[in-house]
C-alpha cells in the first residue's frame, strides 16, 4: 500500500492566503462587490486549489475512464456489455459526446481503457492515440455474487487513474474534467453510496431511461444482495474493492493525484460524484479541490453532493457521463479566470479616483511576497471603492 | 411608425419543420435518447429559430446599449449618473467584466451610446471602435415627474437597436447577446414590469447591494409616484416612452430585430428581460426567438421572466448587468449546436447494426428538400435504435 500511502502524504489543504489575495483583488475590479455571484466564489477557490493569487485553468483535461461490471449479467441494464467497447471506438473515432464537448473547449482528451470485458479493434484510420490501455482485469466481478475486485486490484486500478493525471500535468493541463463509461456502472455506485451513507438502496438507484418499475425493483434487489454480502464502510478501500469498478477505483485514484498535483478536479455526475466521495474517505483534504459541474437527473446524485457537500454549477437534466456535464461546465472556470486577470480595476479604469500607489498595491496582491502589505492597503482601497461603487442596479 | 411597422410583419414564427429535423437527428447520435437534457431542446430551439435543421450560432454578436435615466436625480441608486459614461470608456479600453466575457467566446463586442448624459472623452490609445455614438437624446426624463421620452424619441431608439442588429449580421454573427449599462436603469425596469403586469411595486423592487432599507422604501415611492401620472399597458409603445429609458428602447427593437432576421437572442438579467417582455407585447412572436441566460440576484427577475415564460439556463446569483449573464450562457448554445452536428450516429460508431439507407436519411435529415421522406425513415431508425440503445445507467 505504500504507493497509495505516498500518494495521500503529498495531497495538502488548498492555500487560504492565496484565496485572500484573489478576494482582495476581486474586490478592486470595476463592477459592484459580488455582483459576479458565484463566478467570484469559483475564481477564490481555484486560487487556493493552485495557490496562485491568479489562477489558470487553461488548457484543460479531459480524462474518461472505461471498464466493465460483472453485475451486468444480473440484467440490471437493458442494454449489453458491448456497448462499453463499442462506445470506446466511438471514442477514439471522436464521435461521442464528450469529443465534441472537449474539443470545444480545446481540452486533451484521453480515454482510458482500466477493464473493458469486450474485445474491440480500432478501425483503419482510426486515431488510438487519445486511448491508453492500463487494464487492471478484463471487468470486475459480479458484486451481487463475489467482490468486484481484490484490495489489491483496486489499488493498482487507483494507480492507473493517478498515471492518467501524471500524463496530463505533463502535457501542461491545468484543470483535470474526470468522466467515465460502463454498462451498469450506476448499480455499483449506488451500492457505494448505499454503504457509505447507509442511505437505503431505494433512494439512490435511479431509473435511467430504459428501466421501468419491474426493472428498477429488481436493480434494487440487486443491490440490495450486493450490500448483504457485508459492508465496511470505515475502511474505504474495502468498500470500493467489494462494491466498486475498476473504472470507478481509478477515478478515485485521480481524484487523490489532482488534489496532490493541486489540480482543479470537475465532478462529473452521479458515478463521478460517487468516486469523488470515496476519495474524499481516503482523504478528507481531497475535498479542497472538487468543483462541481452539474447536478444530473440520476435520483442518487442529489444524495451523492449531500454526503460529499457539493453544490453544483449546472442543473440542465443530463444524465450521459463520459464527463460531459463537467466539460460543459467548465468555461464557467475559464470566465472566472480570465474575469480576475483582465477586468480593470476602478483606478485602472478612471471609474474611481485614485493614486499611483493604489495600481501598485493591485499588483503586489497577486504576488505572494508582498501579501501583509498588499492587504493592508487594499482594505483602505475598499473604503475608497464603496465611495465610488459603480453599483447602479 | 412605418418603421416599426415594417419591421414588426417581417418577424414569422419559429420554423417546427426544421425543429423536426434536429430532434430527429438528436434521436440518432450515440447517447441514451434525452440524455444531453436541456441540451437537446435548446439545439431544437436554435433549428426553428434560424430554419435549419442544423443551426450555428458561432460567432456571437454583443450588444451593450449604455443610456443615462433622469430619475437618477431622484437618489434611487447610490452612485452618481457619471458612472455610466465612466463605463462606456471602460467598455471602449475593453477593462469591464462584458468585454472579459465576449473575448472568451469570441464575440464581435458593440456598446451604442443611445443617450449617455455625461459627456466623455476616450484617452490616447483607446480603440472606439467598439463604441458607436447613436444618440436619441442626453438622458432620459425622470419619469417621476414626467414621461421618459416622447413616442418619437422611443421610436428613434427603438430603431438604434434594429440599426446595430443589422451591423452585426453584416458581420456575420448568427446570435445576439443583448446587455445595458445604465445608472437608475433596475427604477425604470421595475415600472415597466409594474404597469405591464399589474404587481406592485413592493414585489418587483431590488435592493441591489447599497440599498439599505429606506432605500428600498424610497425606490419603491419613486416608481409609485411614476406609475401614478396615469399608466397605458396595453399600449406597449406608450408604456415604454412614459417609463422606460433610451437603452431599454434600443435594446427592445435589437430584440424585435433579432427576431425579423431570425436569430437567437440571448436575454441577460433583469433589465434586458423586461426589454424582452416588452418587445413580446409589441409581437408575440418574439418570444420565439428568446433565450434566457440566467436567473438573476435581482429580486424583480423571477416577475420578469414569469411574465415572459422565460427559464433560463444559468443561475449563478449574478447582478451586473452588461449582457455579462448572457455570455457565459453562451458556450452551451455553442455545445448544443456542436454536439448536433459533430456526433456520430448509431450507425456510424458501429454502436448500432445499421445500412446504407440509415445514414443516407440521416444527411437527408438536416436538409427540407427530403424532410417527409427522411422522417419517415427517421420513425423506423428509432424504433431500431430502441433496440440498440446503448443506455447503460
Amino acid at each position: 500500500m505504500s504507493d497509495l500511502n505516498t500518494l495521500l502524504q503529498r495531497i495538502q489543504p488548498a492555500d487560504a492566503s492565496a484565496r485572500e489575495r484573489a478576494q482582495a483583488r476581486l474586490d478592486m475590479l470595476t463592477k459592484p462587490p459580488g455582483s459576479l455571484g458565484r463566478l467570484e466564489h469559483l475564481v477564490a477557490d481555484l486560487a487556493a486549489i493552485s495557490g496562485e493569487g491568479l489562477p489558470r485553468v487553461d488548457p484543460p483535461a479531459v480524462l474518461v475512464f472505461a471498464a466493465d461490471h460483472g453485475v451486468a449479467e444480473e440484467g440490471v441494464s437493458a442494454f449489453p456489455q458491448a456497448v462499453t467497447a463499442q462506445m470506446v471506438t466511438n471514442f477514439a473515432n471522436g464521435g461521442a459526446a464528450i469529443n465534441v464537448f472537449a474539443r470545444q473547449v480545446g481540452a486533451r482528451l484521453e480515454v482510458i481503457d482500466v477493464g473493458v470485458a469486450t474485445p474491440y479493434e480500432m478501425r483503419p484510420g482510426e486515431d488510438r492515440g487519445a486511448v491508453v490501455v492500463d487494464r487492471v482485469r478484463a471487468g470486475s466481478g459480479n458484486i451481487a455474487r463475489e467482490d468486484a475486485m481484490t484490495r489489491e486490484q483496486a489499488l493498482a486500478a487507483l494507480m492507473v487513474g493517478s498515471r492518467a493525471v501524471d500524463r496530463a500535468r505533463e502535457a501542461g493541463c491545468r484543470c483535470l474534467i474526470l468522466g467515465e463509461m460502463g454498462i451498469a456502472n450506476t448499480t455499483s455506485s449506488s451500492a457505494l453510496l448505499a454503504a457509505f451513507t447507509g442511505v437505503a438502496p431505494e433512494q439512490v438507484v435511479g431509473r435511467g431511461t430504459g428501466i421501468d418499475d419491474a426493472g428498477l425493483k429488481h436493480k434494487c434487489d440487486v443491490i440490495a444482495t450486493a450490500l448483504g454480502r457485508g459492508t465496511c464502510a470505515d475502511d474505504a478501500l474495502a468498500t470500493l474493492a467489494r462494491l466498486g469498478g475498476l473504472e470507478i477505483a481509478a477515478m478515485v485514484g485521480a481524484f487523490l493525484a489532482g488534489a496532490a498535483a493541486r489540480l482543479p478536479v470537475l465532478v462529473d455526475g452521479f458515478i463521478a460524484t460517487v468516486a469523488a466521495l470515496t476519495a474524499c474517505r481516503l482523504c478528507p483534504a481531497v475535498r479542497d479541490y472538487l468543483i462541481f459541474g452539474h447536478l444530473s437527473q440520476e435520483a442518487g446524485h442529489g444524495h451523492a453532493l449531500s454526503a460529499v457537500g457539493g453544490n453544483p454549477l449546472l442543473q440542465l437534466d443530463l444524465r450521459l457521463g463520459e464527463g460531459s456535464g463537467a466539460a460543459l461546465a467548465y468555461p464557467l472556470l475559464d470566465a472566472a479566470c480570465r474575469m480576475l486577470a483582465e477586468m480593470a480595476t476602478f483606478d485602472d479604469a478612471g471609474v474611481a479616483k485614485g493614486d499611483e500607489e493604489q495600481e501598485q498595491a493591485m499588483v503586489e496582491a497577486t504576488g505572494s511576497a508582498a501579501e501583509k502589505a498588499s492587504l493592508e492597503q487594499v482594505n483602505m482601497e475598499q473604503v475608497n471603492m464603496e465611495q465610488v461603487n459603480m453599483e447602479r442596479k
